[in-house]
């Protein structure tokens, strides 16, 4: 049997177009340990972004129904060789139905299910997942409660797990009014892991504070670096994680670390000796990264990615994640939309504007079917 | 018995006056494990250099004999605010003679003997030293031969110790015409470790292949970037090491990396999933650091610091380490000198104008008895 429906795909052109648009599709039958998925709910993510539209002029594309063309600027086309010409589907995360499974016991186990899954190209009618990427969801959860159940979730879990696995004892976070953010504060009141939350305005230093946060800084007060020191200072949290990336908030943050870890002690032409490292995990702000090394020579910065981290704390330490994710999925992993689509709204003018501005507590939920 | 002589001292004020001088001072007879070192010997190394003058006007300073009077920007003035009003020795490694030790056997097994050593107060006519920090060099090794026997080498044999420690299997090294990028070559000669060097001009291009290096870029070629790319292909050579620090060398190494590991590979919106590594290891640019970020999330950037390594590589690697370069004292870990000159000399203005540019092959070493 083969299921006939739409699949958005976004395309790059050597030339510099970039066409996102709506496909007639048909999905084959699903194999082995296959699931084919009718999708409920979807959400977009920034991470979905960087794909879906990348550095593309959103604002001066041409809408159709169905379909946007717009212009990459010159040096992202040329950054995104591997990509010219291939129509590629998109949507990381998803909840759906399983409508048909491979023979596979594992697949079969989950036939007529309500999942959550991740696969890769969820912005569609259905859905081709395996089943290893696909969890059955309660009976009372429903699809938009358990269509942002991966990527944010296990990010923010993956955080306090790399503390622990670099021997780290507190965090700092970026861009922190964020659903992954807010995430990361339940989290860390749950487990006692000191956190430091950055914001940029006072209405997210409010939104915090009523979840409970205790550190919350506002980046645009005139002593945020003093604030940042003392925060840093009172809670040893020397690991950061930054998910705008151009600019100089990575730097902010380990100068700040570096003049809590230096207080009170013995100049060192050096620095201090404490490690202090700050991964970049997103790029709100396509800018270059701007570091005034005005921290000493031990620190670190990196890039960190969902994946490799799963790959890297292996299947029990995953598995437990998981778990958790699952049993507090309408609480401290709840996600919120503040609009809600089919495949044809998300592809226009004001929906394209209202979600790739990326704007705290803006996310967009897509309702195919 | 109390030493007399002259001990150079470095303070910076919080007016950001920085002064440099030479004063009398006394040194008690050693006890313990102390030794009394007379120095012959001692190289100025940028190391030394940014406790020295750090980024204070030397062009515009006021020389008089023995003493350098400088202005500090405002910047870095407040930066190094935990060194203000604070007279420093400098100089951090030297040969010399054990003219008094103390009475731990340790200490009495050095008395009479010339050793290099790492005293971090080394521009004076007498050191103290630990006996740990201190080792006795063959008869036939000059003083000279000995004053650079730790920072060079041992930062050099650190980048390949870090290399295997880190699982990586070639290194790329920037500014890699220096004395220490010229012992870096003949120790990757001797090992089979591929090298990517990275240079500035077509004499040093020549001055490395003349040695044997392989891979010798000048980055002011027009197509550096491809260059670049391909020897990191050919050597897979995923860790670098950038005393440059400033402006975007560090970045262009990622960027070379990136480029090699998604070669023929399929598009990934996130990258190559290859670990790439770069150190900074010093700051002859003492500017910001410039990212572009066109290398994946999979990558990573740090300060390296010899210390450090040492202390996590242990007492077996770097005894070895130790050992190696005590035997190739006069080969592979060869200094050269541009300049030598007494206490007095290092501290006139054109001494200053020479060795705090911190051009390749114009090391100047100071022989202060």
């Amino acid at each position: 049997m083969t299921y006939t429906g739409k699949q958005l795909t976004t395309q790059l052109d050597a030339d510099g177009t970039l066409t996102v648009q709506l496909n007639e599709h048909s999905w084959d039958a699903p194999s082995g340990t296959q699931l084919l998925v009718k999708i409920e709910a979807t959400p977009i993510n920034p991470s979905d972004l960087g794909l879906l539209f990348a550095s593309a002029d959103a604002d001066n594309a041409v809408y159709t129904p169905g379909k946007v063309v717009a212009r990459m600027p010159d040096g992202a086309t040329r950054a995104f060789a591997a990509r010219h010409g291939m129509a590629m589907p998109a949507g990381n995360e998803a909840a759906g139905i399983v409508v048909a499974a491979g023979e596979a016991p594992a697949a079969q186990a989950l036939l007529g299910k309500r999942v959550a899954c991740v696969p890769g190209t969820a912005y569609a009618t259905y859905a081709t997942c395996d089943a290893s990427m696909a969890f059955a969801v309660d009976d009372n959860v429903s699809a938009e409660q358990a269509a942002s159940s991966f990527v944010n979730p296990m990010t923010a879990l993956g955080f306090t797990e790399t503390m622990k696995l670099e021997g780290y004892t507190g965090l700092v976070h970026a861009a922190a009014a964020s659903n992954l953010g807010q995430m990361l504060v339940k989290i860390c009141q749950e487990d006692g892991i000191p956190l430091v939350n950055i914001v940029r305005s006072a209405d997210q230093v409010k939104l915090l504070k009523d979840l409970g946060a205790t550190h919350v800084l506002n980046s645009t007060d005139a002593d945020f670096m003093a604030q940042l020191t003392d925060a840093i200072h009172e809670t040893g949290a020397m690991l950061g994680f930054d998910p705008i990336g151009g600019g100089t908030m990575a730097s902010q943050i380990l100068s700040a670390m570096e003049a809590s870890a230096s207080r009170g002690a013995a100049f060192s032409r050096y620095g201090s000796s404490t490690p202090k490292k700050v991964y970049i995990y997103g790029a709100l702000d396509i800018g270059p990264t701007i570091l005034n090394r005005a921290f000493g020579l031990t620190w670190d910065l990196g890039g960190w990615l969902l994946t490799p981290f799963m790959m890297k704390a292996g299947m029990e330490v995953v598995g437990r994640m998981r778990a958790r994710v699952m049993k507090d999925l309408t609480t401290t992993f709840a996600s919120h939309y503040a609009r809600r689509g089919s495949l044809e709204d998300m592809l226009t003018k004001d929906a394209v504007a209202m979600y790739n501005a990326r704007r705290t507590g803006e996310k967009y939920l897509v309702v195919p079917n």
